[in-house]
């Protein structure tokens, strides 16, 4: 079925309170005509074929959507594990922000999940279909290879954090990981800290690649890599990647860790061992979406502005929606100075 | 746009790979061109154009859609507010069970909240547009206007908990909550408790009240209305509960609440109070999504079977979407007897 966009098709038409009141049945008879829906008796249906013949009706969303490319909705897409969407705080704090910014526009936010590869094929067929305008991708991983193929399914997407490689120009919405790296850096230094430790997220990741790239850059001939360790941002890697630098014998009096929760997994690790935060060392975090302010002792860390950047992403798709060429916007971030340092 | 259900767009069809072949374009063109999106050339726009009429392709996702009223996919649409997503954790326990209901069939999960006028007005008309097949309804109360709605549009609904009032048929999926209340109240006196207290949930949701009424059918000639507070099923409602409980001076051995969380906001009371449990009030709750096992001391409970309730929904929402009439699903739950009775 191919609709041409003739301009005819914006003028007002016969709705379905005509169809209705030319058949003599109720609105929500002919809707479930119209969408091919059960529960309509033969009698019923012939009378609202003939009345949608008669009064020349045209407009349902399908239809609209066949003549618009509009669904009047986004897709805010995790590629991450079902799980980790109520584990990790920091996907209620960016949904909240999309859901706000697409409500002031009377849009529908659709939520999915593609966690799976099971998942990942059937939300694409999903997405192809045209059920939504545009992709809020929200995935830690800049390698995703949903960028790719939504740009082939001429699906508008905006990308969480800068992605990488051939997506590397896509539309995406980051923070300054760079400004924010070197200012927890210089503010651990400012505190005496003379030994500087790293707990790094992945290397295949935004937050784990940049941060680490410009806490070696700041470092400069200070850099020591004996005193860096990578984990997953979840806790129980910070503390694995701590108790690897205190099996090493790492010398260090300050850690700088790549998320709050790998932060609050060292200081479980420092605690054990009998070492003092902030006394022995210094723990500072990054993303205060919650926890770093709840823990004890409360976390310095790196606040990102959550709710700006998916009100940003939203910003941005509608833009690529509406034909704008590709744009990158990145946040600035905030130190934000609590007693583990 | 009315399309009829002819038999012929049931059979094969030209794809949209005959038509790329045909134009001598991508895929990704061809379907840029029939969702209505940019990004495309007006010589390649012609061209798609062309190879749509000469190969008689016809069949696109929203064309199925039409002819077949099938998008391949199902609603999970949570009528609460956003935050109690991430809070209660039986919604994860519920997305989960419904998310490999789907999987299995290669449906997608479409997550969608109305838990604001905006919201519930916004997806309402996502949902008439067709653009999921039915809709698993995840709300706490009875009295949800949504049934009325989508019943009205034509889009087939089951609810998670038995619906009340003038949707009273419509298929549901719920646990015997009277079984389940009458069981608890049996172990409480098996356990010696004379006096025993209820923390109801709100009347218009059937855990509130169903709970409430077989607690009071099976108390018989003991019932005794002093001993019941409401809450709101949350852990700061149980606790005022309690506080209001002993501030008029009831004398009970034991408490019955209408959730764990509510269970949990009682214990903290009691223990402020100076109150030893089990010793001197044994507290039972309801729900076992989490909290009752890790709480201190772990909570006897009712087990809902989380899983099971939102896959029986997929399968009978598939039911409906066939066409098959109403149909109401009632589960078994547990007893499952821990330290705090």
């Amino acid at each position: 079925m191919y609709i041409p966009m003739e301009p005819s098709s914006r003028t007002a038409r016969p709705t379905i309170r005509d169809v209705a009141a030319a058949a003599g049945v109720s609105r929500g008879t002919v809707s479930r005509v119209i969408n091919g829906g059960h529960w309509v008796s033969p009698e019923a249906r012939r009378l609202v074929e003939d009345a949608i013949a008669e009064t020349g009706y045209t407009v349902n969303q399908h239809a609209r959507s066949l003549a618009t490319g509009r669904a009047n909705s986004l897709a805010f897409l995790v590629t991450e594990p079902q799980h980790l969407l109520f584990e990790d705080p920091t996907y209620s704090l960016l949904l909240r922000g999309a859901t706000q910014a697409l409500a002031e526009r009377g849009m529908t936010l659709v939520l999915l999940m593609a966690g799976t590869e099971g998942e990942r094929r059937t939300t694409l067929e999903y997405l192809r279909a045209g059920h939504v305008d545009g992709v809020l991708l929200i995935s830690s991983h800049a390698s995703d290879l949903y960028i790719g193929e939504l740009a082939e399914a001429g699906v508008p997407a905006v990308c969480s954090g800068l992605p990488a490689g051939p997506a590397a120009g896509a539309p995406a919405v980051s923070i300054d990981e760079d400004a924010a790296t070197r200012a927890m850096v210089r503010h651990l230094r400012g505190r005496g800290r003379q030994r500087i430790a790293h707990l790094a997220g992945p290397a295949d990741t935004p937050g784990g690649r940049l941060r680490h790239e410009a806490f070696q850059d700041e470092l400069g001939e200070g850099y020591d890599a004996r005193l860096v360790e990578a984990g997953d941002f979840g806790r129980a890697s910070g503390a694995a990647a701590m108790e690897r630098l205190l099996a090493g014998g790492a010398d260090f009096d300050a850690v700088f860790a790549a998320s709050d929760a790998m932060a609050a997994g060292a200081v479980s690790v420092l605690r054990r061992e009998g070492l003092r935060v902030p006394d022995d060392v210094g723990v500072a975090g990054f993303d205060d979406s919650g926890l770093a302010e709840a823990h004890d002792p409360p976390l310095t860390t790196i606040r990102q502005p959550w709710e700006e950047i998916s009100r940003e992403m939203v910003a941005l798709l509608l833009e690529a929606v509406n034909g704008a060429p590709a744009r990158q916007v990145m946040l600035p971030t905030t130190l934000v100075q609590r007693a583990s340092t």
